[in-house]
């Protein structure tokens, strides 16, 4: 074992360092804007709802594995509170050069926030085989791509701001996918990959944090804010019930999954997500919920077995069945309720109809693209790539007394 | 052991699909509630709290068994899901029928939250020695009839809205009392239904998160609100301080015992739920928060050597002293306060207590009647009753990989 | 073992008691104060966000150790309720007897837990080397003192009622540490004082929860709130990744230690305290945020290895370095931006410099002497020192039925 290889003490601080000076260094030379501070307050409690959720929420999410408690909880507040400093950073920079609108610091941090999500869904899809380094570069990499990709989208796509940033869940999967498809897989006999009743516990309370405060993640920037809170919360209380009764049917002797669990009962949230604020009748809501489920469990059983063995994708918290997935279906079901509703109309039909296609192929395909070539990044030498045989291993980074599995 | 006996897989995803057809071909066919939405996300942030509160606290609530993590947290967000929607249902169809006003979905949902903590509280006692198709037809039966329970005394009684909704806790403790009598009991010497340190710590994890939103919970439909919550908080405050002062006195060695105290920290809020809105004092909030605390210690120690062993009554985690009797006390609390309040005025008095009095019978026979009626149904061969050897285990319903106790 | 030693039934219960009836004779006879109680729902979220974090929060915090993870939540449960009714009956005291403006007593509630943070973080500096009668004095004492200290400050040195709060975060460390130094050291060899990846974990939970509410602790009495928002948002941001920073740097083969974490992700939150209402520009408070960060990391390596060790105090949860420096650093700070802000109105610099200085001093100067006298009655034989073969034990306060640690 060269200890070279395993120390980070030379490389992470320092990058750390220097990203902190550049941050400070943007806020001391652009322009400040506290401004418009007191409308600010008004939206302070979801603003506390949909904060709570990214870091306590998805830090929880992401404890599925049994020795890797500590990175998931701690690299997850680190990256979330670097991504959100750099996209303040990058949204100052487009509002400087491209005269995009200003919008006070707190709707800043929000869409940052928001953002931030495609980071953490990513992280599920590589969680245990990137070391810090290589993950605070795909953070950058990746909220710097998601930028352009949503500027793109609302500046010829006629994508509004709110439904860009719904794009996020869209993004992260595939842009996880890519990049996970480039690390080694690791061997099928190893056991660290794997969960513990335990670890599942923990997994299962930052899923139920993330199911409760969806709602208010969906709604945080929409126009019809009311709506898409009661939207979202019926399709989550519909994909909670359905995915208690497609686990028990798909699973042997009829017992439920933990892993079905945990994934379906959020697939009603991402579903629902860019269609939450225009749907005027809660049915159409609970339809989506209960395709957004189905899809998750069913994707769940196919994706293990038919999809990624041949692709040699491993995708350790499953984000593709989790958040990939169900984006899909909430981009086809955004277009078909846009062709019903727009039947009559027939003149601009297929004009915006091309619009949404268009949205999605360009955010999948810019993530899948750009998610490959960052794959391929983080595995040069450059970056200290971590043996497969450390995988999955808190003792790798932290300080660990003692060798107690979670 | 009969594969056939145990396999849910036949029976609890149809239930499942079907009960969903139902809420859906309802949301399609009874008229569109998007209406008010503007006055909705005022209360928004305590919707949320009392959202928080039974979904994530009830579950951690009840996680007091060692081998029963997953089926206490899983179970408890189905059987809410469900709940809410077939109470929301039920007040669509008295909207329809019986003329009811109509006063906004989100309030719908609100109430059926609210509603569903009878479900949550019955649930604790039977915790362990149902499957979960006997769990979903409990739930709809203790929802149907508590909605009925509601209707008398809001129409024959002139129990305002708020009161009739305060009587979940009396409700839902001896509707879960009278079903769970029918089940059999565990052998005595069993020791999967007993805790361990851990699971007390997630149990104590949920009774501090329903203590830090219990004031969210007693004031939502309140008239005076801010009253509400600040006799509940001064309520919980007392009953804190006094589980912790008669866990010492009653016990061996003058040691805490865990159950007194995630038992009796609550009581207060049980115990002023009924009068919170109208007291005017902070004190006689306080000595109803002390007497609440001091019942429910008093009472786990007499019930659990005298009332319960002849009864052959198991109450897995003693609903009948946390919620059951600091409920009595509120109710007979509500009555003492109503006679020195109108004192001068005799001629209406008698009258008036005649209602209260008459609402709390109401509530506490019908619950016990029907509960009684439930438990016998839960119990005939057509719900697939599970052996008493394999109570309180999570493997029979969830694929465990590991036999590890929680 | 002699048993009347150990057995608290004989005192604990009848301190609580006593101090109950107290509080209840307060509220009996002194005014009532249910007024102003419309706009007391305006702030009702935040009001529970701080609620929330106190109790929850910092019970998990204080979870380090691995045989008192019932204590730690426990006994912080009922110090803060306690503290909570006592800082108020103190405070009608003194609106009673020198005639303080009356606020209405949700403002008193949310003063009283802003108090109760300073007996938390005392807690944690005394933690495991208290039976609960010595904690409960501790509390009495600490409250009382610190109110007189706010009432010095905001009488004779200028300090505003908000900011005279903000030295909760100074006197809460420096009491403890006085009053730790008073305790016996626990034997080096010891191991029921260090932690495990579990404790770890709950205690990493804490602190991710202490961490998002901050903004609202910070600004819950502010007077331009949204900037105490926004500056503790930036500044806790800079001290999260700073903290992973020096971790990596200063601990051997460049590994995170759990310590620093989640000590040092909270240090901006301190620091930013005293100013977090009056910088206008958002990077000072990043530079503030990673100098405090900086200052617990290099400050934990510091006192444990040089200081503590010479003076024999024993800090168990390290609050010198996670609350004590830090605050000292803001208090720094204010000095230094008035110094600035004031330069050219060199007429009042002086005196404004001295008031604040002089309020620190009189803080520290009170909070050490008083912790010193409070350790010394603590350690008298009156009130039960437990040995220090004890030390660290749930057993010795709780049923516990298995031996099993955290």
């Amino acid at each position: 074992m060269p200890s070279n290889y395993l120390n980070f003490r030379n490389s992470v601080p320092w990058v750390l360092l220097l990203l902190e000076t550049l941050f400070l260094v943007r806020s001391y030379f652009l322009f400040l804007r506290f401004d418009g501070l007191d409308s600010l307050l008004s939206s302070y409690p979801e603003f506390q709802d949909v904060n709570h959720m990214v870091i306590f929420g998805f830090g929880f999410f992401l404890m599925v594995l049994r020795r890797y408690g500590f990175s998931s909880t701690g690299f997850n507040l680190l990256i979330i509170v670097l991504g959100v400093q750099c996209s303040v950073l990058v949204e100052d920079l487009l509002v400087f050069f491209y005269l995009e609108a200003n919008e006070g610091i707190l709707k800043s941090i929000a869409k940052a926030l928001i953002s931030m999500t495609a980071v953490a869904i990513s992280t599920g899809a590589v969680l245990g085989k990137t070391n810090l380094l290589q993950l605070i570069v795909m953070t950058l990499v990746e909220l710097i791509v998601f930028c352009v990709s949503r500027w793109i989208n609302r500046r010829y796509l006629e994508v509004g701001d709110h439904l860009s940033l719904m794009h996020v869940y869209l993004f992260g999967a595939y842009f996880g996918l890519a990049a996970t498809s480039c690390f080694p897989e690791p061997s099928p006999r190893l056991d660290k990959n794997r969960s513990t009743p335990k670890s599942d516990l923990f997994s299962m309370l930052g899923s139920v944090f993330l199911w409760v405060f969806w709602p208010s993640f969906n709604s945080l920037l929409a126009q019809s804010r009311s709506q898409a809170v009661l939207n979202t919360y019926f399709a989550l209380a519909v994909s909670a019930v359905t995915a208690f009764m497609l686990s028990a049917l798909t699973s042997k002797d009829g017992k439920f999954r933990m892993t079905h669990i945990h994934s379906a009962v959020l697939a009603g949230g991402v579903t629902i997500s860019f269609t939450a604020q225009m749907i005027s009748h809660p049915w159409i809501a609970m339809i989506l919920g209960l395709l957004g489920s189905a899809i998750t469990v069913l994707g769940s059983h196919c994706l293990q077995r038919c999809l990624n063995p041949p692709l040699k994708i491993h995708d350790t918290s499953g984000v593709h069945f989790t958040f990939g997935l169900p984006a899909v279906l909430g981009a086809l079901a955004q277009v078909v309720l846009l062709v019903i509703r727009e039947w009559t109309n027939s003149s601009s039909l297929g004009y915006l109809v091309l619009l949404h296609v268009g949205a999605f192929c360009q955010t999948i395909s810019l993530a899948l693209i750009t998610g490959f070539i960052t794959g391929f990044i983080l595995n040069t030498r450059l970056l200290k790539v971590i043996p497969v045989s450390k995988y999955f291993e808190d003792q790798f980074y932290w300080e660990v007394s003692l060798n107690v599995k979670l």
